[in-house]
């Protein structure tokens, strides 16, 4: 896997969004996100869904692919993967409406799953 | 599958709903929907679930059938087929509310979900 | 199957509620509904599922399996199932809230489920 | 099984509800239960799911499960299995809020469940 | 499994939330719960879920493992596993919100949920 | 649903197989069966799965559907529907291996299934 | 539930194959099955299955639910339920093969299943 | 999707075994399968399943892939789906077994499996 | 808890197999089993299942219960916890078969299952 | 994840077999397995399931863990992914039997396993 030269947050590509004047919801689910735990440097793996209600931009799927593959030789915790996809996925989209889901495979005979959300307060929904 | 020679939104037919006084719900599950990707030109494949509180009119099944099978061939992004279908549907029925939620299967290990919802803010519900 | 001599509606039989001073609900589900496409002569199958808060009266559930075969050899479309059984339903019984969910096996690889609800605008719930 | 000398509803035992100041929930699963239906003598078997916010009180769970075996042998209709349970366990714990769900197998190719519920009025939640 | 010198509730172990100002859930499901039941000292098996909204803390996962392992040769009934972790917990953390689930497998026929909730009166949520 | 002139086995129709050379087999599953006991006079319902090994001659699905609906009004006991419909599609084919499985639904609440089994003695398998 | 006076094997009744030249398998499913634990008085629930391939004589379903439930108030070990059942079916069918499962449900966290067969060895299989 | 040019076999391509002294085996499942049914023009959908032991080649997915889309808009019946998918991959990869399973989506209230299979005479297995 | 005073395998008991003439399966499932990593002191969860064709001895489930909970604070690894028990049960039961499956729980996202059978060469099966 | 300075092999570690008199199988699953895929560059994930009969040694499970882990970032294609592992195990342990199962996840619509077993033809089983 050849490591992209760019910053993670500009891997991130979109697309115009044809339908602005309708409040209308678009579900992602990637369950093939990886990371590395910053503690252990053992390998966390997890399923990240995005929920979105977009404005004017979509995400382009093909780039939010290598987006996510770009934290599988990071060291990072659990908490801080769902608070810095979201954080980074806003900046980039202006959504309307965004909840991110992260759900982390057994570890120590416990899962944990984090769910972040932003909500555009100057918008609808 | 001779190619119809109607444009697309003249397949759709309706019938008189017969209980035009009471706000039902009508759920239609259509899980053999297929259209290609314009980007790859590769098949896409999905369910289509239409809800939706008929007005005057229902959609009459055989006729959505053939309609949906109008996207078999015709290159459209996932957004697209959403609202698309929504819009036409609404257009010949006049529903007091319909949503309209396409699950896309796998690609790249993501898989996708889009909803968009009608209400007739005339109307009850 | 011997036929039935009396109208269908006249099946129906209702035992007094011992707890009318209470809402509590009752839910039905019967997995056998069996009627005939009016269009096409073929067999439609389906489970009807009837949940309600009693008044004065429940359903004799005996009764109401005689009452349902009946639709066993009669043409009616699905929409018409729906709202036929609620509307005799709560002509027999009378209750404070009742709702009739009438989900079809596929069709064309469609699937359709139709839900119908009454309310007795003048009792509780 | 001993039949036991005591009326049904002294069966039932109760402790002290040790954190009375908070609102929690306690949900017990009883997937055992059978009676006799006094209609045609047959047992019917069934799921009571009992759901309670504890006031004082919490209910002894052995001595639940002696007042549910107590109605192994007993001719009873549905709707009283529930309504007869909900009204002796209140009687007993006087809880802020108790809900009763009555699940019977399949009689006549139909399965019915029943629900009733209890607030105390002068409690909270 | 060397018994721990310390007092259970000093086993727990916080970190500081670095997005203190967006109110997301951490949910923790640990399935290998255990302890005894003082009554017939008989172990208990169970599965122990933790939802919260952190506040300037958030649980360390393995101080939480030690924590909930501390109850596995100790006497104690299900409705005081449930309070007694949540109180601990949110005195250690100071969430905005937390939710304790504590989920007992089938004990004579009958499986117990115990749901017990904190919120923050002063806090947001 | 027009009653058919025709004896029961002259709704069967078949086609030629196109590989005779190559024992392949074919599994149909028609969970849509439905008859009735010619003890109560009540319906039946069940699935039926075909399960063979063609010869010279496959089975018409149209045709099968038909067959297998001219029962629907008929009474016949379990055990006799299995080895009826297997001796008739077996006069019919000649395959060089069958077996007719038919699943009923809770009666009493006891299921039933019921397998026969055809082998072409002359033939291979 | 009046009590049968008959002794308990006398209970079973059973009618004439008709296809006694073929060798068909009929399985029943009864998972509604209770008896007494001897030793502690409890109730027991479990699943029994009976497959068998019938010599001359088939099991009558209603007399066998009937036998079933004479077992509800009998003090009677798991081992001996399971082969005492086989022996009363093998005497009063002889048939050409019968398996008897009897799957109970957790006692003390425990599921216990026993199984025993019988093959008539002067016949086939 | 431009229409291939070339003929619907040489779609297939092939890389070499690394590893043919060994008998092992390769599934592959394809559950987007869509062709046309000849006799309707309606669409057919279903899920194909592969699974071989190579001898000196493997089949190349992605032009697997390509190979099975080139039935999309092709009228053929189930059971020459299943002969002619497998006849085509033996003549390209000459394994030393392979099987073929093709399942169908309902029709007219019917599932249809179709399953073949090529041993090799002269190879191992 | 209190410790049991006898050694382990003093604690299994057994009883007569009234049946000794016919071989029988009975197949005995512990999911709440519980032991200690000798490496890492933590505590292992799974699941225990015994199937077993008695001689003159079955063994009593309750005792079994007992000798299952001495491994609770057991320092043992996986591979020795099946074989151990195998060895012990069949030490006290002399049984004709007995299979020992253990089932343990996610470590380090890896899952084990160890499986060890006895066959009494003596003996039939 | 420091990147080990061993060969890949030698990440491997084995403990000696306490049971060697005994045929027994231990199953390991690993459904966190990762690669590349050497012709897009596109990461791979899947699951690795390795059923053995141990000879004088037992593979070591953390070793295994950071072995499986050493593929991480390696170019290798699924059929080498299944040989290759095997090849390596099966060279340290010198196992009486072993098969290796790898799963691997959806990739443009189709899922692919691939299963190599290995006996010791010297050996029992």
């Amino acid at each position: 896997m050849p490591k992209s030269e760019l910053p993670r947050e500009e891997l991130l590509e979109s697309f115009q969004n044809e339908f602005p004047d309708r409040d209308y919801e678009i579900e992602i689910i990637c369950p093939e996100f990886t990371s590395i735990c910053p503690k252990t440097g053992q390998p966390d793996f997890g399923t990240v869904t995005i929920t979105y209600v977009p404005g004017q931009l979509c995400v382009e799927l093909k780039s939010l692919k290598t987006y996510l593959q770009s934290f599988r030789n990071e060291g990072i915790f659990y908490e801080n993967v769902t608070n810095t996809i979201l954080d980074e996925l806003v900046a980039k989209l202006q959504p309307r409406y965004m909840t991110l889901l992260a759900e982390f495979s057994t570890r120590g005979g416990i899962v944990t799953n984090v769910t972040a959300t932003y909500f555009d307060e100057a918008g609808t929904e």
